[in-house]
């Protein structure tokens, strides 16, 4: 079994959101890149237990995706893919449209609003299928495909994503882990310039540690 | 409710191919661009219940993932997607492996072999789970994506995809329609050679009607 296989899944990048009624009913969201049409009216997106956005859908039983372009605000991944909801509201200071009640990222290529209609569980994660009851484009500009976040913005996926696999860095001599998020830097971090930041949590050299 | 923002979704193109216990166990298959990792171990695929995949995956319990290179055969996506298993053995002069049964696209990148886990229900589509019981890769060439068949390939999507859409030619004044697999041709199709052959089912230009 070659797990690399799967990395030929062809995915987008989306900011799954929804309404936190635990808190307020502010807006709260997580990256995917698990999310496929399923009939002319319905998306599937699938969301692991772990996510607080998965617990927030099932009281809400709303979520809308936002779906990010290439020139997307480099903030957006690491502030919905790598700190939880739980904690910090991830939409501070994110300029969002409001979308029948949903908070929509402005700074995307359009968004579809969606009412649950089904869940399908799995050991690790929830598939929620969602009744399309609005959509649109807010941006032309060509889609954030995975394959372009990894290979053109080098970025890495969360623990919890389906698609995540641990960084093994084999065929380098050298190599740096970002303790925040998991970024591993290969080659000589020490020849980057001191304002050196991680590329996906923008966290400083300091907190690197060597492989 | 525009419906364009649905296209801004990612996909690739695979063939999902299973057993026809009703046809002496022979592979049949279909087109489907929906499929999406769930689970470390688990995919989703989406199928319409019209294609007769469906009912067959129902019945196997089992089905195959080829996932499609952008140089793939240009015969592999009209075989496969515009035309039925009960009627055609479509894997008849197509190269396979096979992989636990199941029979592969040998000219793909790559196969995801699954046993269904679970099945939800749509109104047109079957959402089938299946955990992986084997993958592997085929050949090191970038994937098909839905993206690039569409604007590279001018590819159009079978009438039961998720994705498909009714062809309006609004903005031109000419325009012609395959009878056979539904490719819209806009501009002046006399205007092709004699051995115009439609870009999808490879038909003649003498199935192409004026719209």
């Amino acid at each position: 079994m070659d797990i690399k296989a799967l990395w030929n899944l062809t995915y987008g990048v989306y900011v799954i959101s929804t309404i936190d009624l635990d808190n307020g009913g502010r807006a709260t969201g997580c990256i995917a890149n698990s999310a496929m049409q399923v009939t002319y009216d319905t998306v599937a997106v699938s969301i692991n237990h772990e996510n607080y956005t998965n617990q927030c859908i099932k009281k809400s039983k709303k979520f809308a995706i936002s779906i990010l372009g290439q020139n997307a605000d480099d903030n957006i991944i690491p502030v919905f893919g790598f700190q939880s909801g739980r904690e910090v509201d991830k939409f501070r200071g994110i300029e969002t449209k409001n979308i029948n009640g949903l908070s929509v990222i402005a700074d995307s290529t359009g968004y579809i609003i969606c009412d649950v209609d089904d869940i399908l569980e799995t050991e690790t994660h929830t598939v929620f299928l969602g009744k399309i009851n609005d959509c649109g484009r807010l941006k032309d500009e060509p889609v954030m495909t995975y394959e372009y976040y990894h290979r053109v913005k080098k970025g890495k996926s969360p623990k919890t994503a389906p698609t995540y696999i641990e960084e093994t860095p084999e065929h380098t001599e050298l190599a740096y882990k970002c303790t925040v998020c998991g970024y591993v830097y290969k080659g000589d971090l020490t020849k980057e310039p001191d304002d050196y930041l991680c590329p996906i949590c923008k966290q400083p050299k300091s907190v690197f540690v060597k492989l």
